[in-house]
């Protein structure tokens, strides 16, 4: 199954949809053009995806007038086509404005969405034929659109057609403000940066702080154990959910010292959780798309329809979190055997060697290594050379990898810095911008795992860990860990003074 | 002037002054000696530098008895002389057993110091001629004897003096703890190490949580801006302290994120703070020692005893936060030219070249840097090769490098973990060792500073940095954001749940 364009075409009211409503009978000349918060970058996300359009209820304006009127708010050059009642001659509920902007697109209704806030929106969609969304007080355009394009064609797309572009003029505005604290320039390092980052992804200066952070930790088995790569039996992926919920793991520890949430979700865990009494467990998503990957040394891990039902479970778990409030997503996962899953992932979108992107994970022995390496090295003999990311996923991945890509992209398409960590979720990572490079700009690395491929997904991407402290645990906890550097760098653009304010000379 | 060691000998009271007073009566073959929290790492350090003896009122025991029973305690081994009122006749206050006990060690009693909790105990060492000191329910043994030490000798005589061992069984306890947790063996890296160390340094495992973290700000001003080092006028430390004392500055802002407090020290600032508007405020310690360095180009930048004067400030502030509840303390510090004198301390500590350990501070360009390297090596050539610490302080240092010299050997007194950051802090940590190498498993290494010199003190000492963030800041920023990483260490050994507890299962 591949992923499929949701809709060719989505249209929009404008008054209370894209911009904050004019009083009626505002004099054209008077308008004053005021975009909602956040919509300007939601559409320039969706503009790449599909073709966009305005179908607006005026007294007077005509397409002319209306476009004058949005120039400058960046909306403008976004919409192929604007229609105006005066245009038809005729105000929604009718449809004919609808209707209009089809047939100028070339577009049957059953490639469009109408994307409105009123029930004359409402009205004229369903006359038209096409389907219709409504945004309101509680779900601003990004959510509502969101939740149309995955009922439409999964989770995983509609993150896909989310992700826009960060705001650099908010980041520049954070670096401006950075020279002015009351500090040598650049003196703060790394922290400096991550400031700038937050600020682009928040489209604020100072940015927000990132906090609350929720953790998600994905698990799942791999059918791979059988090859002997590991000494830990697998009964063991299954305890560690029980742990996670019991609060007793390193990754609840740290959460709770960052004030971060934790959510495990059993993406593919191969145990009944049942018998492990977490029947009910709250903090417990039971999201399994099957119990554990087939064996990678044998055949495929899992089809494609699986790798795409568990990029679906992913982005919607990101969605979730984001909506109830999350500021910043921390990667997490657990599963026995997956270092090996990772380390055939990362070779085979980097292009390296599995021997220099295979690390010890729990920490096995010589011959275990070795036998992992050659079990890599023989089923990446199956992939072709241009294998995508899907591909790849199916035939050496695994569920907490593919689940972990769409959260990735998820967080992405919700606005939130992804802090990221690991050789399990670095594989993810590669996935994810594989599929989405536009996410790249959200996502923060929070630690150089000891693993060897770890190092290379940094190397690739180009990201910069915030810590290095030699952790090789997974679970998320040295992204977790991070969290607290990464809200320092959000707490000295917020919280410190500037030369001017506090009466410091600056240098000759 | 050089250091005096305050006393020749220190005489005890036995029960509940290092032991908990056995009821009286108690049979002797009944009696279970058990030593007071911390007295035996006490009387360890103390007998470093200092003849130890014991004059205690039995009802019966002999010298003899008392060591039997104290056997296995760790006590007896360090008391030379043990004198007990079956021994000499006469119980307390009755001069006789600290007499008998300062005869049998040839000491003059005015080179002694007796310490009891009772009355008697006050009253026959002023019968003897001895200087006394009580231990009570507020103050315990430590603080007693630092007290009394530092009215002898000086608050950083005094810390030396009760520098002790760490307690590598806590330490061991904490390491064997690690393995049951439930993670791989050494998965969580660096952090383990930490929490290890954490448990070694309290004598607790798991380790009390290095919370609340008291960082203290030294300031100083430096002659050698004379030289053109820096770009930055001298009046900016004094602006910076007032900045501090406002909470605006970058310290401020990472220690409130720690929950830690911030204390600026004056320890040798140019500006007349008064005309800041600095009079009574409560965060700002004046000690100061001179009004700023001589340049160190031209000559001294100060005196010994000038030097001593500042080690003594930092080793009274190290120990006047951790009796206020510090249980951790940090290095900070403000200086307009404090690189160059920092630099020109780490490469007379080292045996370094000034040009390999000198870097940009705030950010200078390389003609400044040239002439800051060329200042520095003018300087050097005056101090002869085998200068002690005290001599390179004296000749190149500063007065916040002195205080923070002190400050660690207090920390390590008061046996709290020091968190050391930047190049000021390191050069400091230099001189803390050199006078005390005790100190060495006390501290902590935040942050890796860009300047060379700070990676110059982290090889020759060995400490791993918990942070590489770039950041050349100073005023203790690295290491109050390493706090977090330092309480994660403690927070994981306190609440991680074992192999056993959580039902997980271990490695085959």
């Amino acid at each position: 199954m591949v992923d499929r364009r949701p809709y060719d075409a989505i249209l929009f009211d404008i008054g209370d949809t894209l911009v904050r409503a004019a009083a009626p009978g505002t004099p054209v000349d008077d308008l004053r053009v005021e975009p909602l918060p956040g919509v300007v970058r939601t559409l320039q996300a969706l503009a790449r995806g599909h073709r966009l359009g305005a179908v607006t209820d005026t007294a007077v304006m005509t397409e002319a007038d209306v476009r004058h009127a949005l120039r400058g708010s960046g909306i403008d050059e976004l919409l192929e086509v604007v229609v105006t009642s005066a245009d038809v001659g005729a105000a929604k509920p009718d449809p004919r404005g609808i209707l209009l902007a089809l047939e100028r697109l070339g577009i049957p209704a059953e490639a469009a969405l109408f994307v409105g806030d009123a029930d004359v929106d409402e009205s004229a969609g369903g006359a038209a034929g096409v389907d219709v969304a409504r945004v309101s007080a509680s779900v601003d355009l990004a959510g509502t659109v969101r939740s149309a394009l995955a009922a439409r064609a999964g989770a995983f797309a509609a993150a896909r057609s989310l992700v826009a572009p960060v705001d650099d003029e908010a980041g520049g505005r954070a670096l401006a403000l950075q020279d002015q604290l009351t500090k040598p320039p650049g003196a703060l390092g790394h922290l400096e940066a991550l400031g700038v980052q937050l600020a682009a992804i928040a489209g604020a200066s100072p940015p927000p702080l990132p906090r609350p952070a929720a953790v998600a930790v994905f698990a799942a088995d791999h059918g791979v154990v059988a090859e002997g790569v590991t000494p830990w039996p697998q009964e063991v992926t299954g305890q560690m959910v029980a742990n996670f919920v019991g609060g007793g793991a390193a990754i609840n520890v740290l959460a709770r010292q960052a004030g971060a949430t934790v959510t495990v979700v059993d993406i593919g865990v191969a145990s009944d959780l049942d018998a492990l009494g977490l029947d009910g467990a709250p903090s417990l998503l039971r999201r399994r798309v099957r119990a554990g990957t087939a064996n990678l040394a044998a055949g495929p891990a899992m089809t494609r329809a699986e790798v795409q039902a568990a990029l679906d479970v992913g982005a919607e778990v990101a969605a979730t979190l984001a909506a109830a409030g999350a500021n910043a997503l921390v990667t997490g996962e657990m599963g026995i055997g997956s270092t090996t899953a990772a380390a055939a992932v990362i070779a085979a979108l980097t292009g390296r060697t599995p021997a220099t992107v295979t690390g010890r994970g729990t920490g096995i022995d010589d011959a275990t290594l070795l036998r992992k390496v050659a079990v890599i090295d023989r089923a990446l003999e199956r992939l072709p050379a241009d294998a995508d990311a899907r591909t790849v996923l199916a035939e050496v991945g695994g569920l907490e990898i593919a689940g972990l890509a769409g959260f990735i992209v998820g967080g992405a398409a919700a606005r939130v810095p992804v802090v990221v960590d690991g050789v399990i979720a670095g594989a993810a990572l590669l996935a994810a911008l594989a599929l989405s490079p536009g996410a790249r700009p959200y996502v923060i690395a929070g630690h150089r795992s000891s693993e060897p491929g770890a190092s290379a997904v940094l190397e690739v991407t180009g990201l910069r860990p915030a810590l290095d402290l030699g952790m090789r645990l997974g679970e998320g906890s040295g992204a977790c860990l991070a969290l607290g550097v990464v809200e320092a760098s959000a707490l000295v653009l917020r919280e410190m003074a500037t030369f001017d304010a506090a009466g410091v000379s600056d240098k000759a």
